[in-house]
């Protein structure tokens, strides 16, 4: 798929504040950035590129600043989570991979061991158990806006039995690490969400690598433009600050283009 | 059933301290204290008695002392759950019930309605629906000595899916009051308890009435001992201090006396 | 003073929904309610008076519906917390103060025997004690709306550092409780607040009797008109429902009247 | 200094278990490993080693098993917190010490800005601020064994005031990194705990390097082997198992060495 995706926002900053921006497109082999354009007010931006792919800018903005970015990502090369896949031993995992199997801020994954392993721990090989967990998200979860908010934890979730995207992809992510599946947040740019706005999803490693899966279902894999991952929703805020900011607005689209 | 039940208790208060006693087993038509002797230290007591036959003691107490209490009850006259019962409307529940509907301390009831109305709610009538918490419990909560703390609440334990006598009741109450059943912790002297403890478990208010149930099923409802009711377990402590103060030893006994 | 309150609440109940309400002036010797008007839906209305004077209403109700309710209450006997009063030892306080000593849902007081004691157990007797908590909140805690949620807690607060006029209840009667002082969570009608709503404020007892504070200093205790206590705002809703359902619009209005 | 470490760790594992363990000292320029033995049950072991120096052993056991080490570790580069030195503004921090100012699962160091940067922020540079954090800690928290348990945060413990090291590491961690000071928690080998076990102290990043300090000033900077580094506890057990296991014995031992 050919996707289009763009960011607007407008904060107002009361005096000299540190920012980090993550609002870029990753650039992957299954995922091609073909064309951005990136407006930041005209400061110093320093730019990380990971090697995920992620990109992070760093600057000093002050007042009313616009951010703005559009781009054209090519995601034709995207592969699904296959049918099956093995669940790796501990030793046969990358050492990268490591810090997704253990606990982080929204994801108290110790907690959930024996619920986890109860519930879903004969379902079968890797790709059967998150399998398993996101038809269990979609059955006993409700995607309720309002709901949560930014200090929410999954256990939280587990017990109301409602979230929004972030809540789900935290329940996923506890859910998967107490299976032993290593797993972590990605924010993205999504096709069909109502109201438009960032998405939050999840990654999952089986069978050797990782794929891209959507707890709350709301939005196709396959037009998921990734923008960095991490532990939980902690790791990849679209905008942090070291001081307290207004948002005065901000619009994301993102459109299917058609293949010529 | 009559019952023997005794508590000794030593502890070591390191100046003038402030406490409340809660050993006495309660006085009620379905529980009469044939019997009892109380030896505390020789100090003023205060003694207030409940409606609810409940008997607190106050008083101030300094350096090594012991607390003990022996007491022959009678409960032939315990009735206990019946098949069915109505849920009661909020209008006819008398106004002492009120308060067991709300959140307490341990029993965030109000984070649960979304999962106990799903999972319990078709159950039938109000004794059904307790019966269903009961069985749901028994199958999907271990009994884990040193699984939880004095701290724990039933979010945390309903996510544990482990937990100790109070853990139970906390979350039988929460899932309780989630459907609009008055519930209540009642700690008790308990028949058959592995190793001897003071017990708590859950009273519920259906069909008119209070009703005793053991969420843990380690224990008969027959021989139950009651002493204290309250909204959680931060009502109806054994001892409360005003200081700290160190536990030397504590032994509870509770036998079965023939029926002569 | 003599003071005009009154309330305009629209909801609408998608089905036949059980309500409790908590809107009337209490009635009590330091608060005479001179008349008041109550315009509810047609239904059956069961009223319970506690001797604290506080008037709970239990209906079912369904569809668009409104509650109204218009009182002038006359709080010229009210007295206001003196300059000295004794912290009551436990034996001298009346059975019915006891619970008011114990954590609560949203007042985990337990955690704070140690800040609390060693923040202000020197302040002197328990109004200083009391007068110092209030001097701590005003110093440290940031009077924020929109920073805390339905369920926070006096432990987040006091983290946090910020907060709306149930968070700074709930954090003084941690405080208060944990310094072995009664505490309990009253709802009122208040002068001067901006924009006018129901108010949450504080009752400590010490030197034999409640007394009322405002640890939000933002409302005048003498124009204060009292509804329902409880042990925090677990207990004193202005409405609970046995449903979810929907605010339409919510008017509350607190103007002082001529003395003539 | 020179130190000696060793420690001799018995487990038993119901059946084939995965483990992770970190109980190697870290190798570095500051900490240069002289010797060591690593007594392991007879499995491969796969061996990582990160950029710090950090080593992680990844295996397969089984049974009654001992884990033992011992290395002599020379420390005598190892240089302290200096009396000065900057808070890094973000753009210069090095991408990889970034993971360091965010929240993590024991540190929601998002909740603790409003007071920390009230208490500390106008201490002076950075060492300036991380040592005022340090005099805090000293001066408001307890050292009591047995007051936390292994899911408490730092919320909690600011609760509190009572922690034991990993408490004091986290609650450290918190109030730096909300002070946009990098921090992050360090297992090691320390002298003269009493008892003697693996320690948690804190790292924190200010004027272009990482230092670190003990918050509980239990042990001494210079005689200090560092472990692992990680956000929080989460990261840096000493042994993760994927099944749960029963510690049989443990015995730490950290002695100094005289230098010849």
């Amino acid at each position: 798929m050919i996707v289009q995706a763009s960011a607007v926002l407008e904060y107002e900053f009361a005096g000299p504040t540190q920012v980090m921006l993550e609002i870029q497109a990753a650039t992957s082999p299954d995922q091609i950035v073909t064309s951005e354009v990136l407006n930041l007010p005209d400061v110093p931006w320093r730019i990380d590129v990971a090697a995920t792919g992620r990109r992070r800018l760093r600057g000093v903005v002050c007042g009313r600043v616009s951010f703005a970015y559009t781009a054209t990502v090519d995601n034709r090369e995207r592969r699904l989570l296959p049918p099956s896949g093995r669940l790796e031993a501990w030793s046969d995992l990358p050492e990268d991979v490591l810090p997704y199997l253990l606990p982080s801020r929204f994801c108290p994954s110790d907690a959930f061991i024996r619920f986890a392993n109860r519930t879903f721990g004969d379902a079968g090989d890797g790709v059967a158990q998150v399998m398993a967990v996101m038809d269990w998200l979609a059955r006993h979860v409700d995607y309720v806006p309002g709901s949560s908010m930014a200090q929410t934890d999954a256990e939280h979730t587990f017990t109301l039995r409602a979230g929004v995207c972030r809540d789900f992809t935290h329940l996923a992510i506890s859910l998967c690490r107490a299976l032993n599946i290593p797993a972590r947040a990605v924010s993205a740019y999504a096709l069909d969400l109502q109201p438009p706005d960032f998405h939050a999803v999840t990654e999952v490693f089986v069978g050797g690598a990782w794929w891209l899966v959507d707890p709350t279902r709301l939005a196709p894999v396959e037009g998921m433009v990734r923008i960095a991952e991490g532990r939980d929703a902690a790791d990849i805020a679209f905008l942090t600050s070291d001081q307290p900011c207004t948002m005065i607005s901000q619009a994301v689209t993102v459109m299917r283009q058609a293949e010529t």
